[in-house]
């Protein structure tokens, strides 16, 4: 916060961050966007980031004036670092959404916060402008664990745009928490996807040294102008700063609270590594554009569906807690190959009864698994088989987020029945024939 | 099943499989236990395992004779291999719970049936009739899914009672798919404990050629005598069939639905690896016998404790649900580092609330992580800051599964007070200072 006396002047002027303004003093004139003020040092110095990229402090005095030049743009929010995009080089388009890539950390609490103004990340990676013509549009500042169905489609709905507006490529900046439920919720909201569309974030806030950010969004912006049409996660691949993995986006999964190395493939191949200098080793199949199909959003999604873990003593009348409130789709995580309690003698719980009667009820229940890797399989023991007969859909390699994620998605775009039919067929990369990995 | 003939006579005789039987007709005579039909083949062949341990099959027809000898005992299934105790080894308990370890395909229908004898386990493995003296008992016949705390509460009684009886170490045959919920469970049910507790299983029922169950047997009956005072896992360590690793109670975790290494140690390096040939390589620190620390039972269990998972869309009114119904204790998987969603703009969902409101009734709440490789850290965030301000407890680098158990056994043994604070503190090797290992 800046001081009161600042603060003052700023709402006179009806001054906001990120708004372009001119301060000057007696000696001095500067040009620039209003930066927030560093939870440290003097909150009596005006700080801004000049068109040259660098940061300013102005210390306000008496003799200061400030002349407000013009209010903060949402859309593309940087001036360009050329004046001209660069005719050699492809158009990204960077959507911001939060999360700690565009975070400060306040060095007294240790805390973090959100930036302010996101363009700032293309001046703390001034390598970018030599990768693309990258246009950064502020649409949301929200952290992860805050996202919600209704976020996804507006970012799905804003990749599209950016397509249809002609981009190579799109970065998403995101945070990490459930990155890999938006990169999901993507994959199956943008059918017929004829350009890479990259998550990317860090683990570590990008004005620390330590920051995982400025690889991440370079090998992001390496990765957003390849051939692979594919919504991916773009992270770490090891706790060195060598290289980057390109994840599908069905198949990736946060599986460290603070590793850079966080995100891993989940019974899959990473598509692709991507070295910091640009180098691009494809390390699976993928899928390239194909111009016959076209592309499609289909961004509704079905918040009445549920994610259910059973585990030893659980109550099963859990299910009809939320048959009762109107859901329209469960997934279950069972253990093993998909098991549920079916049979618990001694304190009478069986899933089975309950699951039949919410399939009964026209709700839609699929059968993942807790393990995480590998494949359910009703076949091997009689509580799959049960569950099978009463109509529970096994989810094949499907992580449980993927499965529900995919099931929100298909019971929001299309009736239950095609929901059902729909939910262990593969439509993005989220179901292999034969799971290929290292875990 | 046997024929209609042969059932129909053992009915009228008495006869149960396990049953010593002598069988005879004009030319041959045996005596043993009478073993399950096989589920393919002649079902007119009465099957016995004689006291060498080889099966014989003799065809019935008019001229057979069948005589009961004794009925099948439940607590020492099996006749010694030696008639007496070989004074040279040590002692092992092995306790039959069920699982696949002591299970058969079924090859028409490529199911798994448990068995009905588990003392067929050391006829099939006949090499731990030189590691050590082991008498099997019999204390259940449950699929690991529909295990419930009272059957951990069975098992660590008989734990308890074995290690009472003077047995050196104590196996327990158990269904793999929460496996790592009753190794929890006997973690913190037994104090003091001065004797290895091992509990193994396979992934692949034992008599199959790719059976796991063999070596997973034989690395236990080492690791069962060795020094380590702890409850462990011991399964394989890859998926060749070179070594088991023995993996700590508290920090193991089924990792793959189907692969017969499927269970990784979670923040921390396996206590020992060991080889076929029984050597025993120590892999990190690890608890000796204390003969100053008295054994104790703690196998109580508070029933009114839950595990939810927190994720995008997810309603925080599933606590009211809880709390509604009595429940004492919720362990929560959040995202990241531990959050839940705080301020979800678009639905107004706020798990925050919900928390404050649980805690305020005097549930004990605490947070853990999705991600299950790491540790949470209210610190970095402000929805942990929140979380932690209204009285949740951060569970450290424990397991949400682990953290759950333990809740459950504190609440069941102490107050809500002791249990709380308890909670985040160190039991059974459930949380380590630093987290060491490779994920």
């Amino acid at each position: 916060m800046y001081s009161p006396e600042i603060s003052d002047l700023f709402k006179k002027l009806g001054i906001n961050i990120g708004d372009s303004i001119l301060v000057s003093n007696e000696s001095v004139k500067f040009e620039g966007i209003l930066m927030p003020r560093p939870d440290i040092g003097n909150n009596n110095i005006i700080v801004i980031k000049r068109k040259d990229g660098y940061n300013v402090g102005i210390r306000y005095s008496g003799g200061t004036k400030v002349e407000k030049l013009e209010s903060r743009t949402n859309e593309i929010l940087l001036p360009k670092l050329h004046a001209q995009a660069n005719e050699s080089l492809k158009t990204i388009h960077m959507l911001y959404t939060g999360g700690t890539i565009g975070s400060k950390v306040d060095y007294i609490t240790g805390g973090v916060h959100v930036l302010t103004n996101p363009g700032e990340l293309l001046f703390e990676v001034p390598e970018l402008q030599n990768i693309a013509n990258i246009n950064v549009k502020d649409i949301m500042h929200t952290f992860s664990e805050d996202m919600s169905h209704n976020e996804w489609s507006a970012i799905a709905s804003e990749v599209f745009k950016s397509i249809l507006d002609g981009a190579d490529g799109v970065i998403i900046t995101h945070g990490t928490d459930t990155m890999h439920y938006t990169a999901a919720a993507l994959s199956f909201m943008i059918g017929g996807l004829n350009k890479p569309v990259v998550l990317t974030g860090a683990q570590r806030s990008s004005d620390r040294g330590s920051s995982d950010a400025f690889m991440n969004l370079i090998c992001s912006a390496y990765v957003a102008q390849s051939d692979i049409a594919e919504v991916m996660i773009c992270m770490h691949e090891d706790s060195s700063d060598k290289n980057c993995i390109a994840i599908r986006g069905t198949k990736a999964r946060k599986m460290h609270t603070s590793r850079r190395d966080a995100f891993k493939p989940i019974n899959n191949l990473p598509i692709a590594r991507i070295s910091y200098t640009g180098s691009i080793e494809k390390l699976s199949k993928y899928k390239k554009a194909n111009v016959d199909v076209e592309l499609k959003l289909l961004n509704k999604f079905e918040s009445r569906t549920a994610l259910i873990k059973a585990y030893p003593n659980s109550d099963p009348s859990i299910i009809d807690y939320y048959v009762k409130k109107g859901c329209k789709g469960i997934i279950l995580e069972g253990t093993g190959l998909g098991h549920l309690p079916i049979e618990t003698k001694s304190n009478g719980y069986s899933w089975l009864s309950h699951v039949k009667d919410a399939i009964t009820s026209g709700v839609v229940v699929g059968i993942t698994s807790q393990c995480i890797y590998g494949r359910v399989d009703y076949k091997v023991y009689s509580a799959g088989r049960l569950l099978h007969e009463s109509g529970a859909v096994y989810c094949e390699d499907m992580t449980p987020e993927v499965a529900y994620v995919k099931l929100g998605v298909l019971l929001g775009n299309y009736d239950s029945n095609k929901a059902k039919n729909m939910l262990n067929v593969d439509i993005s990369g989220e179901i292999t024939e034969r799971s290929e990995f290292d875990f």
